[in-house]
């Protein structure tokens, strides 16, 4: 049962298995899954599922902002006005109503969209789609871990190119590319990134969407959590580029309700010009026909009741912005200089680095942190390359599950953990 | 809109899509969509939804046998005990509850039982865990459409062998694997088959369980339609065989929920050996983390309820014995002998041959057929390898979804198109 215990305490699902060790390989000859990995790391956080851990390793979104009541009634609607079609077959790009609507809200035609169960399904059609075995593929490092998963599993050959507060070193990337490297596509989560938080800033954007027209790259810009954002402690709106799609036609978007309505709905989306879309459409279909006809128009009949989504945002903007300011402040209050981080301005993460004494490798110190009651998830699982990464001292605190009231002896406990 | 119409026209979706052109491949490089194809047939296909066609082309269910008052209950019962539960991240196997009840109905330990997104995406996950480039791969010829589709996209090699009344001509496999062939799985519609509505017989899959034991390759038994039996004319019960789970530890079987409850839910099941499971749970998971925890739960309620799915599941039945029963009875008044077919005793199909005077190419005639206001599936979209197959006289009638008093007007204008 170790993939329950990942999901369970670590969603989107796979951002704590880092593939550092493989597992499940048949005897008889070594499957793809031997590809995507395992991780020790993955048996150490089954751990944060016991009730006395404080886990901020997690990345479950609050089920206080779940719309259960508009969701049960949208259902009943739907279930009362066309059970017939709400329940059959329906088409592989998605409900016409809802690629409408998430067009218009991504300012892009509808045939531009092809409707996904999760954005993770959407990213492994693109991969299945736009990769062969051995091609390249750069990530900001830190990654995602779900993506380092299903680029593992299209075999793809993962570049590392590092990341700071302004999240992927463009600059970097470039010259990696003027000294011949060719990737097939780059991977960014440009606004709250995970795990980092950074968001990538309007300079940037403009130079990787040059450099996607330059080179004849794929940009994939993963967008989970871009509705998710509050003022800083001055009042100032959270930073926002342009979209990268406004830059460049090489660019797909994956989006995702996940996170503004509830995850276990499983659906997302791409965006993508639309040859593409229906290429990856075809692909959909063979892989699962359609996504469920009910949960699209479910969430459509969410999203079409005037003021209901705008008015939802704002309230579960109010939930995470408390919250984050809640665990920035007990971190503040409790490791004050040992730990470095930014506060964060929009979704579900704090990163942090351990400073003064000596170097702290965080994911040595995991299994201390537990026992001393407290979770988090190591940097080394986010790395690129790990066989490749020396110790590090980085680790992401999610604020979107645990108690409030925890927040404080979290921190006390991980001081205990992490301060030399 | 290419993808709508097949989807709308002809689920489980692609079974009229099958291979015989290619779409939707970019200038830079063709895609892995290439590999899946498209056809002309497709482009046929759309017409069916005219109003003024009848078409026993398409495979949908008869939405009146879909239970929409229970699942908008179960529905309204999960959100109101369990709403942050229900609406979630859960876990990549699957509702610990649903899969004890299938593992319960199928026979085999819970830990065997892996959830999907409908029993398309247990195949994709099958092919692409087993699977590497070039991998021979048997199938009973004619074949359902969407494994011939997926089992494209992971570049197998497809081997069709001949069925008859009685399903896979195992003794023809025996034949070409004495000879030297070595396929790394076998895929079989056991019961009820699309397209051909026969089933294996005991003596066959006893054969076929026994290669698959001497040779080492994997039989995929998929299952969509075992519910779906009544009794011939004669009140005998419908013809049925031990499952290939009993026979060997070498068969994944394939479940699903589309033709019992709704396929717009798209919750399907695999049934493999254990340590097979958990591995094909980690590609599960990279693909698109876990299937909805909220459909999930709704059909846990739905089936969990005693006596509810017996009594549902004889409802459905007599549905399909009538629209059976009535297909067949107009299909012998106004073609008789022109068309020989076997009385279906399950599933959703007829498999007839246009018999007498000159041979006749379905294919060529499908046109001539739409012409008249009638629409079926030639038997050459069926086809292992259409490239080497002659005109076949073939053709898949559905008696699901179109109303059951233009059957025989149907009939009539197939004998108009199809007799010469």
């Amino acid at each position: 049962m170790v993939q329950t215990a990942i999901v369970a305490t670590a969603p989107p699902a796979p951002s704590t298995a880092a593939g550092d060790a493989t597992v499940g390989t048949r005897a008889d000859r070594p499957g793809a899954a031997a590809r995507v990995g395992s991780s020790a790391i993955r048996d150490l956080l089954e751990l944060t599922e016991r009730p006395e851990i404080i886990s901020f390793a997690g990345g479950l979104p609050d089920p206080a902002t779940f719309p259960a009541d508009a969701i049960a009634a949208a259902t009943a609607r739907v279930l009362e006005t066309d059970p017939g079609a709400a329940l059959q077959y329906s088409t592989t790009e998605g409900h016409p109503g809802l690629r409408a609507w998430i067009a218009d809200r991504r300012g892009a035609a509808t045939g531009a969209v092809l409707i996904t169960h999760g954005s993770q399904q959407a990213l492994d059609l693109v991969a299945r789609t736009l990769l062969e075995p051995g091609d390249a593929v750069v990530l900001a490092d830190p990654a995602y871990v779900g993506a380092l998963q299903v680029l593992r599993l299209a075999q793809a050959d993962l570049i590392g190119v590092p990341s700071d507060e302004d999240g992927l070193r463009v600059d970097l990337l470039a010259r990696r590319l003027a000294a011949g490297l060719r990737p097939r596509l780059v991977y960014v989560v440009a606004t709250f990134d995970n795990p980092s938080g950074s968001t990538l800033s309007a300079a940037r954007r403009a130079a990787l969407a040059d450099l996607a027209d330059r080179y004849g790259f794929w940009i994939v810009d993963d967008d989970p959590y871009g509705e998710l954002h509050w003022p800083g402690p001055d009042g100032a709106a959270a930073p926002a580029g342009p979209s990268l799609r406004q830059l460049s036609d090489r660019v797909i978007t994956l989006g995702s309700f996940s996170k503004i309505l509830s995850p276990g709905l499983r659906l997302g989306y791409l965006v993508a010009p639309e040859a593409l879309t229906r290429e990856l459409a075809i692909n959909k279909q063979a892989t699962d026909l359609h996504t469920s006809t009910l949960s699209q128009r479910v969430v459509h009949e969410i999203v079409a009741e005037p003021g209901f989504l705008d008015a939802h945002l704002d309230r579960i903007r109010a939930v995470y912005a408390t919250r984050s300011a809640a665990l920035a402040d007990a971190l503040v209050a409790e490791l004050g200089e040992h730990l470095r981080f930014a506060r964060p301005r929009g979704g579900m993460f704090v990163w942090a680095r351990v400073e003064g004494g000596g170097p702290v490798d965080t994911q040595a110190r995991l299994s201390v942190a537990l026992a001393h009651g407290v979770a988090y998830v190591p940097g080394a699982a986010f790395a690129v390359d790990r066989a490749a990464t020396a110790p590090l001292p980085t680790l992401r605190l999610s604020f979107a599950g645990a108690p409030v009231e925890a927040f404080a002896e979290g921190a006390r406990r991980l001081r205990a953990a992490l301060v030399p």
